[in-house]
């Protein structure tokens, strides 16, 4: 009897289910799922609204003739756009299929695979040559990889509608050629399938996923372990190396949004067929770690412009998927919520829903932004990226510090670098990639050559430049090979959180080490940054340490010579080229002070010279031929003949400016002055003066780095002990 | 017994009543309005919040020391501030007693106002010489007069609190020398007072109310019909001449907006104490119509930036009270409740209750935005400023065209310029003013010495500049004796609207046209602007026709060459000076098109070209010493040796570029080509050919002109036949 029950059985749950037992659909929405968003329909106002605008783009695609054209335009071009088109379509159509139990949905999601099935086996490589890894229905295998992933879930919607014949036809014309061609197609594909790299996770997460749904054990385990199935490769290695400890992604904030992507959908797809595999627990969380580290790196819900990176937040389509499906997997973490209610938006699904729910029942908390050290290396060993914030709200401050490894293909030569935001601007911006995404007649929508031979550059990003040449000349390969050094944070006085790094291989002989403190004291409004900037060598070398700055300029306590009827380059090359030349000055006084408005503040940068620095102000856009460029202006001290030499510098937000009201109060900078009392290989004093005759201490050490190490240093005669790797006092009025 | 009665009444109410028969409170609050007031408190939300608002300020205030400084700096320093702000806390203050009876708040406007009766017979002229009108608690008159509006109102609420004895004090040595310093202090103020100028609508006001508030009658009629109460000067005649039969204010609406202040407020107050002037019926309620008109003027809350303009929207303070005012005044006028539920705050004043009560009880309609001409001059026969509009969002599209006579001191030489807006971003802009608002250290605050050298210069300016020289040789007696004309304007077909003006005398011997039309097309998913720019004269001259752009470059249909390694300037005069001349093209196509993206939207400027026609691309910023100017781009057609020429444009919006979905549609331009068919004294054809092979013809009547006219035209052997200005009609496909 049992046995001829199971025979029963099987026959009946065969044509439906799948290999873990799993009917259709079962990447992101479940039967189970499916029933509780019908029941949710009118009821949860938000979630509605996600729905109905996937609704407004399924019956706007049942309105138009299914168009499937021969591949031959690059991004931003007509095919280009169409077949991007067609994939959105789908995944929309399909899942409305779902929500509905219409079939019109149904028969649009299996007329358009049939037409694709169709074209597929006549097509050969893309006809646009721009990418080694040339695709066939796009220029680059990645958006191939793209489309499948959107197909697979369309597929998955409409799997149980669509004839057995035509699954048999679209199967073997479409989906297993192309999870074929993605995963082995040629050499480069091959690679890319193989590779640590965030394209080689689409790879994987396209040919998983259609794996999944077409029930092909060896599709799955290829994705999930590497083409030769021995974990070396593969998804669940790549979760061994992409990210940090801290799950930060090494290619920087833009490329962790965009790698999430996959990662998060795929992992969804792998939790429910193969629940014993424990996904989202796998290394210590890491693809909850990765989600929530995405997150801290933004200011004002924009992601921090660092690397090869385009304006962003984290309300893009991938940031919900990765909010909602990091949610579903841990309801724990309800400050998710919190990201997801000023997205504004869900992912129509299994997780959406839940998320949605989870809203309205006011379960949420604030996210959590605090300051934070994310180490970069799969072991956490490559330096990091620093994030200290002051405040919570909107217009808090906020100051990245950037000591990792070069961070792949998407990497800058930007060691040392900070960026700063404040009052919900940003103040000193990194230039981010010079890129025009999908506008095809900028460069067919790929990185302009000004991103090499400008935005990559040392001197694009708020850092020294040593003799006018890039971190490691820049040879990628080298600057692959190293990485800077976090010598300590410590964050735990909110009245001075500090960040120490180093770097000492970018420059043949010469050591740099900068210490970032982000400062309150009660005499001043707002938090200001003291920086300091140690650079030693043997020989004698140029230093260069720009501000980019947005804002006007407002005033200087220097005097320059400005360039006004002929402007030429800075320099010749390594970014100098683009660089107009429009003033220069120097200054008698002990400091030099460059004040700018940005919003309603003011902010000045006091930065200690001495009569050989010069005082550069540039712009950005020489050698620009295309009109590629922004045009970004920058303060930059200039230090000739220096062997060793400290930069100390506070950039000071201050005042207001408020035109609608017509109130301005505090342009002037409260700094009155900087000393640097001390500065040797153990330790390093700054003296800070304020207007007001305040004035504060700040020592930070240079070597052996320990929090409980306690220290006795001299200083002016005086014997001043601390424990830790930094001091900061008050000095009470003199 | 009758008489007795009398005499008790009167014995009652002298104390209280004045001139008028009105107790204290009786500028913006009254008695019966403070009592509703009260009443109101916590009822209505809205309102609730500005009192909230205001009594922080108060409350604030009232914390601090009463400081009332020696008069020392210029707009943006200390004294200044603190003057500026003293008044702003008396003006809270003053109405928080009225509104809670606390005598703390009576109290501290009583300390501050017997301060500054102590210091104010000691003052000289403020130190500070930079206007022609030196105020003595300002820099300049204007700030003294903006000072007295509001101590007068804090003296208004506070008046039966204060003991007669100190009242005395206060107004024999406070506000009775400050009014006729004002009125009459020197000659410079004498002429203010009774000038046709919106300074001197501040000093009449400042005057005329605290007039009232001290029941002095001679100050009143004075501020009515001026220091010879003729009324051939004074508040009234301004009232005939300030404005235009549209409400249009001469100087533009960022002055307009300021100007509004002292009007309605005034005004408010003679209502109240002189009903029987039936102010704001006055000349078919012309205040109402200035209110309304500024707000016309206006694109997405942001006011059109005209003349010597800074960026204003019209959430700010002086339009809260204009517009809470003109309501009270006119409560059929329902859109200026849209107006007011955008700015979500009031004058806490009768006023700003009865607004606020209408907005809640949901009498709102949408505030009325159209296409309108605008006439200028007071009887409206000195050309106009007309707005074109399509749509009603706040993405609509919108096109600013003016022919206007000079506008007093703060006007440009900007003859038939336009600016564009469209998908709720400025697009082809007009710089504006050079000036940073009450930041000291760029010139005080005041206008820099780029704001004549740049930007009232005709080349900043969208339209014909001649010979490299401004309108009138940038003469402002004479460019002030002449005006513009508008020839027509039809706005009654929402497929096409037009406007079209001349300008004959801002070059001698140089006749000039310009017709521009708001088409929209079924085919173009944007509404389009074809603009036909006639210029004629017996001599040859070189002519710049400029299109300066916010956004960034994406394409052009010509070959450039670009000054990649050396800039300079494009001229050395008339604004040309701080023109970095960046590239320069010729085309052998009968156009040239300019692609750029800004928001979300490509922009494609194609124009007209012959052999001659020179491409030139700039960016300001040249003969900029102090880093004053911005530095946006410009592209710009020059037609060497015209005698007779006419540009030909169309500016078109198209496609999406959303790089948070990463999706771009139609980056390139559906314009196909331009033709002129004719272009004789009597009208000009164009004939605009689409990419898909749709096309439409445009005809503008050159001269004697009317709405009722018919007309025959012969064109390419064809006979058309229309009536009115113009003609517009598609063209089937070929």
């Amino acid at each position: 009897m049992k046995k001829i029950a199971l025979i029963i059985f099987l026959i009946i749950l065969i044509p439906f289910a799948n290999l873990f037992g799993l009917e259709h659909p079962g990447l992101f929405l479940s039967p189970k799922g499916v029933k509780e968003i019908r029941a949710s329909l009118g009821k949860y106002p938000n979630f509605d609204k996600s729905v109905n605008e996937l609704k407004a783009i399924a019956d706007q695609a049942l309105k138009e003739k299914i168009e499937v054209p021969v591949p031959k335009d690059g991004g931003g071009g007509y095919t280009h756009e169409k077949h991007k088109n067609n994939y959105y379509e789908m995944n929309a159509v399909g899942t409305l299929y779902q929500l509905t139990g219409n079939e019109k949905y149904a028969q649009f999601v299996r007329n358009m695979l049939m037409k694709y099935a169709a074209l597929y086996p006549t097509l050969g490589l893309h006809p646009v040559i721009k990418s080694e890894a040339r695709g066939k229905i796009f220029w680059q295998t990645l958006n191939d990889a793209v489309w499948l992933v959107h197909a697979a879930n369309a597929y998955d919607c409409v799997y149980n509608f669509i004839a057995e014949s035509d699954r048999t036809l679209i199967e073997n014309n479409l989906f297993k050629p192309m999870a074929e061609f993605l995963s082995n197609g040629n050499e480069s594909n091959y690679e890319t399938f193989n590779k640590m790299h965030n394209h080689g996770t689409w790879s994987l997460a396209a040919v998983g996923m259609i794996g999944y749904v077409m029930n092909d054990k060896d599709l799955i385990d290829k994705a999930l372990y590497g083409s030769k199935k021995d974990g070396n490769t593969g998804f669940i290695r790549q979760l061994n190396v992409l990210f940090s400890p801290d799950g930060y992604y090494t290619e920087g904030p833009y490329y962790q949004r965009y790698a999430l992507w996959p990662f998060v959908t795929f992992a969804q797809a792998i939790q429910n067929h193969q629940p014993e595999l424990k996904i989202f627990s796998y290394r210590d969380s890491i693809l909850q770690k990765a989600v929530i580290t995405s997150i801290q790196c933004a200011y004002n819900g924009k992601f921090f412009f660092l690397n090869d990176a385009l304006p962003k937040t984290y309300k893009t389509q991938e940031l919900v998927y990765a909010v909602d499906i990091a949610y579903k997997n841990n309801p724990n973490q309800k400050q998710l919520l919190d990201i997801a209610a000023q997205q504004g938006t869900f992912f129509v699904s299994d997780a959406g829903l839940i998320t949605a729910r989870a809203l309205l029942q006011k379960q949420t908390k604030p996210f959590d932004f605090h300051s934070v050290l994310l180490r970069d290396g799969k072991n956490g060993d490559k330096g990091g990226l620093a994030i200290l914030r002051d405040g919570r709200d909107d217009n808090q401050t906020c100051l990245t510090f950037k000591a990792t490894s070069h961070g792949l293909s998407h990497g800058h030569y930007d060691k040392l670098s900070i960026v700063l935001y404040d009052n919900g601007n940003c103040i000193l911006p990194d230039y981010g990639a010079v890129r025009f995404l999908n506008i095809e007649p900028k460069n067919g929508g790929g990185y302009t050559k000004e991103n090499h031979s400008w935005a990559v550059q040392t001197i694009a990003h708020n850092t020294v430049t040593v003799d006018e040449k890039s971190d490691f000349n820049g040879d990628f390969k080298i600057s692959s090979a190293n990485h800077s050094d976090i010598l300590y944070s410590d964050f735990s006085n909110p009245n001075a959180q500090v960040i120490s790094g180093s770097e000492n291989n970018a420059y043949n002989g010469v050591e740099m080490q900068r210490t970032s403190a982000m400062i309150r004291t009660k005499e001043l409004e707002f938090p200001i940054i003291l920086d300091i900037f140690r650079v030693k060598s043997t020989e004698s070398h140029t230093l260069d340490f720009p501000f980019y700055y947005y804002g006007q300029e407002v005033m200087t306590d220097f005097n320059y010579s400005k360039n006004t009827t002929e402007l030429k380059p800075l320099g010749t090359k390594n970014g100098y080229q683009h660089l107009w030349f429009e003033a220069t000055g120097k200054t008698d006084k002990p400091t030099a002070c460059f004040t700018f408005v940005n919003g309603t503040r003011f902010y000045s940068i006091t930065t200690l010279t001495n009569p050989e620095s010069e005082l550069i102000l540039t712009r950005i856009g020489a050698n620009d031929p295309n009109f590629n460029l922004r045009n970004d202006p920058c303060f930059m001290v200039r230090q000739p003949n220096a062997t060793k030499h400290t930069f100390v510098s506070v950039i000071e937000p201050h005042g207001l400016y408020d035109l609608s009201r017509e109130v301005t109060s505090d342009f002037e900078t409260n700094i009155k002055g900087l000393e640097l009392l001390n500065d040797n290989e153990d330790f390093s004093a700054v003296k800070v003066l304020m207007k007001d005759g305040s004035s504060f201490l700040f020592i930070t050490t240079n070597k052996e780095f320990g929090q409980n190490i306690k220290r006795t240093i001299e200083l002016n005669g005086n014997t001043i002990n601390f424990t830790g790797n930094y001091y900061f006092t008050k000095i009470n009025n003199e």
